[in-house]
């Protein structure tokens, strides 16, 4: 064990090896590391990482931290861009990646129970192969895993279509700080027998309680998947197609993603492929069907854009007539954080607006940022469905542009972050979009589960 | 002002009539009667009523009643069965009546904001006179408003569609018991700025909060809508059918109802009319499915029912061919409980329990109520959709046959009340289906947000 420990951190350490299996309890310095940072390439190495198997064994742990006032950092795939899973100094992190693995399905219930520790992926073909479709994907599914997913309300490309990840959730298993614990497994889909307390651990970015274990909502596997990639005059016309799209395909739209242009261009080139619709145009956007009835479905899907392109709200429309096509569409769509890492592009906001005032808090923000960087360089595509962009940017002012940013945001109503969640990273910003009275009844929250704050300390807001 | 009110209280009423409008403080004996009883008709004469018109007044209500930690019962249309809206003895009654009305509708992003005192069936019909559908439904409709909803997250026929209430609600504005207003009504589809506080108040049975206005979800307006009255086998074979159904219509199925035989052939020889489908099947299921392609949506629905036919999963489908024939359907749904009524059978269990397990259910309590009460009639109906089934008798032993049925629920891993709520008349059951530790969890939150128990004490659980 590390001499540099303190005594009573020691203490605690011996005590777990003793109570829990010899893996659970990784004290190697080398080891350590892979478990220092999150997906900004952040942290600091915890003072040791703990792997627990069972939720019995996350009961002992808290149980003893809690008892030491012992800070811990949850931790599932890391792959948080605020700041949750990411070890502050001081910290030990809890890591869920043994409590792994799809238990049980149901598919006459269609549902799934699954260890926190498990993989979006896991989840995702585990639910194909019982002929039935899990409705979240996001661009970290090899790695993000159930708890993480659940603690930061993942998102991702079809909410317009399935919910955000708390929709997905039926019930979780999950250790308060005190080591209690509270399970609701059983798969109900109406169910008001007392106080739903699984949605105190969606969101809460871990600072209420670990959740080992969950039971997720899965759906119809779709019989057909299809894409169209659209060139459009304006970001006006898309919010329309958008809007007719939505009752026209009512049922069948399962992703509206935009591409800005010059997003599109940069990424097209530096893909150096030949562009699937003209360059050149006001936007551009990437959409999505599944259905069950193929036939009908495509030509409805058809149907929409022939008037689409008709009515002058797309300039160009290319469908997708392979799973190839398909695949080269997304490439795209995902193409885009590759291009805006080789332009050192790494400044992202990830904003959450009403469709209705998505151009005037672009109009009111660009003015601003142009006068404190004149130099800056903006990308901007997103879940427009959802009314959710990632405004991203190289930019030399980080501090003032964040302000204009997040200020803009607070006049149109809107949220500091869609889906990537608070953490440490936003929490300054928090009270741009919330009240103080909204901030209060948070941390009364916290301190009811948590009163000694051992649980992600700091992240989403500071102790009051 | 009423002679026989305490002091204290009669201090408090008279600040409040200072404060507030006039008519905001109902004292006149005559008038309170009619706050009394709720859907069940039992109930207490509420101290006071107090109605108020604004968020604020409603702040400044109980800002003063938890300083005197007087005891409030909160009341929207008291169409409540479980005891969570009806007073008890010492309470003053807080109505959200006034704070009605729709406020504001957002087409393109398929919102509204409405008060806490709006009718559902009001919600409703704005919401289609905007050409949008809103996706709850029940019995109910013209009384229950969206405050008591929210607080006891409302269920009705088409969960399997759109999901319980709680699904339908973007977020809330609620005042907590020391008169704290958190607001959260931006109708964003996507936003992870901080907790989501509104799940606090949803479900919870106005323990937590006062729901006062709420931004709800609203879904593109169905084309076609269309009925099928089918006879089927068995059980078995209605829960075949259904899962088939949640794959060939999926996107359109919008309700499952089933009525066991002697329901339906009690209720239509009750109302006199000629029976849709044969008498004498081993069950019988309303389906109905909503759409936006009426033509393929059709073709659809009558391949499915016929494919249903050939296979022997239904033996006669008769399908509604105009509104009068849906409504005439739904009629016979809707006249359950009128024969119920007429035949004395008042005793209803509303039972949450996954499809699997439906029938281990039922074949393992049917014994034991008839040898503890020989005489039961018995009827059952419900959302089959969903797993939720309502168990109605007539018993002379209802303690003992409440004891087998709760019991039974617990075994199969169910919960005492899908969607009507635990008020207080089920709250004695609760511990058959949560941990010691859920309900502990549970009162955490109550002393968290409510520490003098003021708001509708005695709902859900007891205090410790």
């Amino acid at each position: 064990m590390d001499q540099l420990l303190p005594d009573p951190v020691r203490s605690l350490l011996a005590q777990l090896q003793e109570k829990l299996d010899p893996a659970a309890v990784v004290l190697d310095p080398s080891l350590l590391d892979a478990y220092a940072a999150d997906a900004t390439g952040r942290g600091a190495v915890p003072l040791a990482v703990l792997r627990p198997k069972t939720t019995e064994e996350v009961s002992t742990i808290l149980r003893l931290a809690n008892d030491l006032r012992q800070p811990i950092v949850v931790q599932g795939g890391r792959t948080g861009l605020s700041g949750a899973s990411r070890p502050q100094t001081g910290e030990i992190s809890l890591s869920l990646e043994r409590i792994n693995g799809v238990e049980a399905i149901d598919r006459a219930a269609q549902t799934m129970i699954a260890g926190a520790g498990t993989p979006m992926q896991t989840i995702q073909h585990a639910a194909e192969e019982a002929n039935l479709y899990f409705g979240v994907d996001i661009g970290a599914r090899g790695s993000a895993t159930v708890g993480g997913n659940i603690g930061t309300n993942a998102g991702g490309i079809r909410v317009l279509r399935y919910g955000m990840y708390r929709a997905q959730v039926l019930g979780v298993e999950a250790v308060l700080a005190d080591g209690t614990i509270v399970s609701s497994l059983k798969g109900l889909a109406k169910d008001n027998s007392g106080y739903d307390l699984s949605p105190l651990f969606i969101g809460t970015e871990g600072t209420i309680g670990v959740v080992t274990r969950a039971c997720l909502k899965l759906h119809p596997k779709p019989k057909i998947e299809r894409n169209a990639f659209v060139a459009l005059p304006s970001l006006a016309a898309a919010r329309e197609l958008l809007a007719r799209l939505r009752v026209e395909l009512s049922g069948l739209l399962s992703a509206f993603e935009v591409i800005f242009p010059n997003a599109y261009e940069k990424t097209v080139h530096f893909m150096g492929i030949r562009p699937p619709v003209e360059i050149g145009a006001g936007m551009y956007a990437m959409i999505e069907i599944q259905g069950q009835s193929p036939d009908q479905d495509n030509e409805r899907f058809e149907g929409s854009l022939a008037q689409a392109l008709e009515d002058g709200l797309a300039t160009d429309v290319v469908l997708s007539n392979s799973l190839r096509d398909a695949a080269a569409f997304w490439a795209i769509r995902d193409g885009i954080n590759d291009f805006l890492d080789s332009a050192h592009v790494h400044t992202s906001f990830d904003i959450s607006v009403t469709l209705r005032r998505m151009e005037e808090f672009l109009d009111a923000v660009k003015g601003p940022i142009d006068a404190v960087d004149p130099q800056n360089q903006t990308y901007i595509f997103g879940h427009m469905g959802d009314g959710n962009l990632h405004y991203c940017m190289s930019t030399i002012a980080y501090t003032a542009v964040a302000d204009i940013i997040f200020r803009g945001i607070a006049n149109v109503g809107g949220g500091v972050t869609a889906e990537h969640g608070v953490g440490t990273d936003k929490k300054h910003y928090l009270s741009y979009v919330r009240s103080a009275a909204e901030i209060d009844a948070m941390r009364r929250l916290k301190r009811a589960y948590d009163p000694n704050g051992i649980l992600n300390p700091g992240r989403v807001f500071d102790p009051a």
